[in-house]
């Protein structure tokens, strides 16, 4: 039994709120119990500074949390120079995973901001972040061939993310943060919808993991994401061709 | 008749969600037509650097919108150096005005920090930003006072504020972004609960104003700001003492 | 009587020497008592980056004050990152209120930059700026007329700036700094050569102010911003059709 | 057979110049082929802010490359404000795995400074850091150990990263630059010198990967890794404990 | 004969207007022919960060130029990060140069600031701040003895600077900006009342220069040296024990 | 007899190690004593930006010092915003001693960046730089015209520098860090291959110097600077068309 009754391999309640701003291409609210994370896209119709005449796409994230989203209020990024590395880091990830998923030689010379802002952090804001911003980018898509402005959806597939860790010597999947705070092991993993690895990062926080640990974390994590991408095919209601895990 | 169907000296609907955060001590998501602002307090029990050894406190705020809540996305912040102008202007006139409702030297040493994020922009995001701040304000204070970190609510008075503007010819109260846009005049208003003025800021966009039409400006805005302050009051719910209009 | 010995509706002794820099196109230092500004317009033969290709021109203006300008050393910008609200602030004042009387799509794609550097600080800085920089375009206009630069001084009126408040209860034109750090209330205002108000700031220091308060300081500045505007016709020399008051 | 002749469980030559530097307290130059990272260590006698008190000592990196070290010239990070994202990251990697093998408690508010700069990149410079820096982490701590500075060599294992992928479908393991550049699954790993897993992070750059895939990956890490242990064991020639597998 | 009709060993007009500054502790507006540099003092009474707890003081000079001072404008240092490497040099010379003549010992734990800033620029701008920045430093010297704050004038020396260089072949003192432009050498000389050398930065522009081409420079800086120190000596009206030429 | 044992007139070992660096088009790295920097050359085959359109090259300089290189730790500057006045300064002396002997009129719109990395700093590291980066560029050229990149190698001359000073009242060559600590005057002396006289800059650390002084130290610069050009000559084994001394 964890420390919010779960078991070692339930996800916390997810709620999805799709289009949730007027502005934003696509955008959607994703909550994992008191973490929330406003994913939103935005299309900018010029490609991204190295893929200029090239005719392909790109898709870039940005990660920030709001001041009070946390316990402990946290300084706005402007107030120092440049982008903190912790930003930096899970941007870039949250960017990667997406582009794993993007048939971006199909997008032309377009370019996908996906904001990711947290508006509440309570563990695993990063990996929520690419849960919804999947969404997130599947209904700008769709949006935009409603419009006319694009052929298809160009999702090769599905893509969504969870943490996992070993707290007080036991597996748990989607640790909220005070589980978080107190893991031996602490690991965050990305699959697509075929159940193939796109990421994993996994640190020993307090003594070195083995070889069984990680296999059986990955196993929770597995189940975790099949969940999640339940739930995303659900609210994107489109057909992309999964490929088959090899 | 207004773009938008409304007469001269409508507001927009207003809306106001209480205690909208789990981690501020006191938050309060405002929404005004399609303008949504996220207004959350935190607490530093430090004074503020000018008032160590005074036994004084202080409230400040900070401004900033996110990349995708207008239109057009706007960059954040920190890929910039240093605050820029106008988010700067913003949150000194939100700062400005609620410390004249503040009794600072009944806070003691202490720090209020009241961050303003805009999640949706349909003009007015300033004076929104003041009227919700002051909501949350008073539902930090609220909140400390039952947890036996302050004494009573330490407000002297309700704040708000509106825009109002000369749109094609007329007055106009609470002005949406493509009103904004099309004003001859734009002018933001703070007000006090007695009536009395706390701020103005007039500016003449494209030809100058008269001081009738000063006038016509400033008995809208007090029309639109008295209907805030009913809100503020209901929600917030506690005797404030006002002071008599001069 | 005020603490200087003026009356309520007096401005401080004004002094404007012209074309004070050799390499400037236009410039004018301005005193007003011990308030020293020094202005000077250059002209850059491109459009500002929001204008390229519409043919119009653009009015841009920076705001500094030099390290010992003041009682109390002020470290300089170069030391921080970005520029401080303050400065940032008090800068689009000044650019709005000069666009204001500029025939912006009659000066063809050129930048005129407006530097304002405050050499000494005794109150009124940023609305001796306002009025000092009227009088240095209109200087740099003069002469690119001379060199066949400009087919003639593109402005639709005169622009001067007043500050007024109230001190010790009392209303009080072109407020010092020792006036301004006492006073209640504190207003600037900038005005046209027609009597049309331009901008106005008004801001509740100690205690809120009523509408009556607020004509009364209206008055003071309307007269000492007519003065200013007769100081800077006798210097610029030049008709500019001014617009009948609404 | 690998672009260079490798097979796929070669490692490239690794030589390694312990105490390169004279002002250093500990320093080691590691090459893995043309890979040439510099490590240096020096000691701070304060602890880091966020341990004043504690009575705890800590270990950080920091980690940059010289602008001539790679085929295109790397601007200096210094003309850019912030440190890049890559960078960030890298360094963040490098401190923890050399914290997870640190006996914090034991060291005393003191402060480790481990500086990694890429003298020559050609591929692997971020896990070529992390061997590297154990070592000068151990020569450092000898040489205090000397000076009557430290007790003991506070390490509780050796720390050594070798980066593993998937290259023209087929693991490989110490990636040079060219097989980085063209590999569907990049992945660094890091252990102790009890087989333990310190870090993980696995990337697919192309196409997702397997269950199968990941584990032969781990198992030429490992192997790797087990080298490369050998290697700092030989010139550090100090026991330490190592916790037996789990 | 030079370009503006002076000889090869005359400096330009030399005007020097004490205490124009009314909030400085010291000041003077030196003018060499156009140039015009602003030197203002101001006296922070706490220790320099690097002397804290020596008893010593501390002299440090900043240098800026106004946007509007030469042909091109320039821009502020405001909208770079850092301080621009040639004004960095020419603050750190300058500080020195003052340094070199002030008994840092006598002074307490007290820091002098030093301001220089560029109204005009029409050549030799660092030289003409060193021999302006030590009437202004003499001159807040006298001051603080005045108010009683200082025991004496705490300076050993005059110290003066003006700029040489070879134009067309010749060797030129004092040079305008058009002269330094076109100069084969150039050089910076700063000399002590005792005819002493404190500093001496030569530069070959456009070819290499002998020694012999060296001594004439010299002998024509120390002309030039001599008159400005003369001009000091008139107008601070003090004695201060210079060191005989050794 | 000098603290290590030195004469007067004497250089320590110097050595230099040519082509080091595999991907810089040319580098050395050059020790005198313990001093040892890096230096490195990378062609970019377009204008400097002030030079576009001319026809003509450009050579530029950057300096750093690793963190360790010196008995204190560096932070790097990346964390403070700029550049470091200090670092500003040497870069722009690197590149101008190396643009006095470079026929920039030959090389076309091209670009040489000339990185100087300090890797162990024992005084005398900008002088260090540029002899060793006369080295690395004269390397750089003779590698472009066996790639048939470059018509010929175009050099005027060869350009070396020393560091001089007087410690304990007597010249002495080549200064290493506890001298230059020690030094009354510190003196650096860039000179070319004919003797001809590149840049000098001379400061009195403690005391003025005299004209006798400096003549003695300029001896002693051009003995060492013939040393090291002898050196310079013997790597690169090339002819270069010296210009006779005036």
């Amino acid at each position: 039994m964890r420390i919010d009754g779960r078991q070692s391999n339930d996800l916390r309640p997810v709620k999805v709120t799709p289009n949730i701003l007027k502005y934003a291409v696509g955008s959607a609210l994703i909550e994992l119990g008191n973490t929330q994370v406003l994913c939103a896209v935005s299309l900018d119709n010029h490609a991204a500074p190295h893929l200029v005449g090239t005719g392909r796409g790109w898709v870039t994230a940005e990660y920030d949390m709001l001041p009070c989203s946390s316990n402990q209020r946290k300084p706005r990024d402007r107030t120092k120079s440049g982008i903190p590395g912790r930003s930096a880091e899970i941007q870039r990830l949250i960017g990667r995973s997406l582009r794993s998923v993007v048939e971006m030689e199909s997008l032309g010379e377009r370019t996908f901001f996906v904001d990711c802002d947290v508006i509440q952090a309570d563990g695993g804001t990063r990996t929520a972040a690419i849960t919804g911003s999947c969404i997130a980018l599947g209904l700008a898509m769709k949006k935009l061939v409603e419009m006319n402005q694009m052929g298809r959806v160009f999702l090769k597939d599905y893509v969504a993310a969870t943490s996992v860790g070993i707290v007080e010597g036991l597996p748990a999947l989607d640790l909220s943060y005070i589980e978080d705070s107190q893991a031996e092991v602490d690991m965050n993993v990305v699959m697509d919808g075929a159940g193939g690895l796109i990421e994993i990062q996994g640190t020993a926080e307090t003594k070195s993991f083995t070889r069984q640990q990680m296999d059986d974390l990955l196993n929770l994590a597995a189940l975790g994401i099949r969940k999640l991408i339940e739930i995303q095919k659900e609210i994107l209601g489109i057909e992309i061709r999964s490929k088959p895990e090899a």
